[in-house]
């Protein structure tokens, strides 16, 4: 790709728990598939998270938002307290932190593939074939902070949230998924929504996704309420090939996808930018897992795989390729012996050809 | 139970495509288990649904909602037009009558349990011992039908879904869970939210939670954000034992769990008003579908576990478990042999002892 810079400046965000180890990873095998100097990556460390706002009681500053917008990427780790924590107010680091980097640098396709790697247990007693990606909506939906309460702690509390879905938000997307269904083999995509229920939100998807379709006319394409697609998701997930659907939905089918596939210990994810205003930020799907922290017994995968996502975002096509053959060879080979944070990555890095 | 009428006026609400095939042969079991006489159920049927709302352009009226209050409860097979229909608005008998009839009758515990019968094939390898119930909240949340269209068809569209969330709605219900921890041998109430995200309901109904904790001292609570709960109900299933959430959570995740227990012919569900000032509903989690209609293809066995529950509600336990045991040998037995609606019913009638 003739037009990429041959310097790629990073942000890493290793975050909380497990963050860091798993991102040290990450940057490692990175760093192997692009030895050969098709590229370099010049990384600029950011310390946020739990632990930075307990030291601090900074989320995130303007300036540092401000600051993590000047690079072409973004790696990111886990963040979010120990779940029995109550020193961090509920939710605090997600929605400040996370979302607030989502939303500030418009990453409206919040992309997570599911695919069954051989090799791989699935919960599911006959799987099949599993391949598919979800194109989650990331820019509004029931995330957009929308809502209030009148009365709190009275008998006559009322508490409310506000999904907000635009137009601009929802066209966007599903031309996204679109493009993306009409690049795989199958060519099919899935809406997934609840517009017998949730009437004015399903009305702009649906008729969204049927006046889209007709850009693409090879594409076949399909819905399902979010409850049947829960259904499909474990009794036929060789069904699906792109999913498009809104923000808190496809939450909820990516954890699921990722349970079926083997666990979120291998689920990547990319929050893109598709117009490139600002970067893009690579994540795993999973948390922070503070029970587990330095302590190496974090699979480090699902942020390779991530990793592996921001290359071929950044147009590193073959770089991205020989990431994931790496992946996939050291997944075939997996005995079920224990091996530590950096060993996985180390024997990832190795794989990379 | 001394207080139980010798006689009780249940309205039958047969609906469309497999509904009334299912609904007769919960009528024949229920009158089977009752045949002794403890009790007589006098039915009244409604033609409601969508065949009805197209002959006749009604989908519940007034005069017809207040002759189904004055029943001592309702049971009902399924309604919905066929997915390709185009002849009636998307969602409507669904909202208009279903849902109507939900939040009018005041029906705020959704009970759905879940149970893997001995004898049915669940797509997990390793399901285990499955056996918890759902306490979804049945007349609030983001089933409000609040929100609105602003710009509708234009580039500028926005549309808004408001989840409406009250002290007393959640309240209630979670005490109704809470109560039914109580009675379980396991003693483990989960609450499934998503309260990092959805902070204004989320706040509410986790502050309910842990004051109604407090009159159950004998019961555990722990909390599960909706995305980790699929993510465990396909790893691990067994970890629950009552799940009380909201209703859309419950939408969601009742699908989910039927599917992991065999797939929604088995699945039942009551809508209950615990208040009893309105009759309670019971109907199975399954739709109409329409494909297969009028056929004799369709399990009974959702629609005679929901009359189970209808019995249970009603006060008589023993005609209950009766009609669950012959259901569960039923089960034991089947060989994969096809058999018609009616044979299913049949079988099932003839094993109640
Ligand atoms: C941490 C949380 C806010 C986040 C989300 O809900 O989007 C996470 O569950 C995810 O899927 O990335
Ligand atoms: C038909 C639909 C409105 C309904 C719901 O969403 O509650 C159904 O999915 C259910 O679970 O009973």
């Amino acid at each position: 790709s003739e037009e990429q810079p041959a310097t790629i400046s990073l942000a890493v965000i290793p975050g909380d728990g497990i963050g860091p180890e798993v991102t040290a990873e990450a940057v490692k095998v990175l760093e192997k598939a692009t030895a050969a100097g098709s590229v370099t990556f010049e990384l600029t460390e950011y310390e946020l998270g739990a632990e930075h706002w307990l030291a601090t009681g900074e989320t995130l500053p303007d300036a540092t938002l401000e600051a993590i917008k000047q690079h072409d990427a973004i790696l990111f780790g886990a963040v979010g307290a120990a779940p029995g924590d109550t020193a961090i107010p509920s939710g605090l680091i997600e929605r400040e932190l996370l979302l607030k980097l989502r939303f500030s640098l418009d990453h409206y396709v919040n992309l997570r593939p599911s695919r069954l790697y051989p090799g791989v247990e699935s919960p599911l007693g006959n799987p099949g074939e599993v391949d598919f990606i979800v194109v989650r909506e990331g820019t509004e939906g029931p995330y957009a902070g929308n809502g209030g309460v009148l009365r709190e702690g009275t008998p006559q509390e009322i508490a409310t949230e506000v999904s907000l879905n635009t137009a601009h938000g929802v066209e966007r997307v599903v031309r996204d998924a679109f493009r993306r269904a009409s690049a795989r083999p199958r060519r099919k995509l899935t809406l997934v929504h609840k517009h017998n229920v949730l009437v004015n939100a399903g009305r702009l998807w649906k008729r969204t996704v049927e006046k889209v379709a007709e850009e693409f006319p090879e594409v076949t394409h399909d819905y399902l309420h979010v409850d049947a697609a829960t259904i499909f998701m474990v009794s036929d997930p060789s069904r699906f090939d792109v999913i498009v659907t809104d923000n808190l939905f496809g939450d909820i089918i990516t954890d699921l996808a990722a349970a079926i596939t083997g666990g979120i210990g291998l689920a990547a994810s990319g929050n893109l930018n598709m117009d490139r205003t600002y970067p893009s930020m690579f994540e795993p799907v999973h948390g922070s897992a503070p029970d587990i922290a330095g302590q190496q017994k974090a699979d480090p995968t699902a942020a390779i795989l991530s990793a592996a996502l921001m290359l071929r975002h950044l147009g590193f096509e073959a770089e991205a390729g020989r990431v994931e053959d790496a992946v996939a060879a050291d997944i075939a080979a997996r005995t079920g012996a224990r091996r530590s944070t950096a060993e996985v990555g180390d024997a990832i890095a190795a794989a990379v050809s």
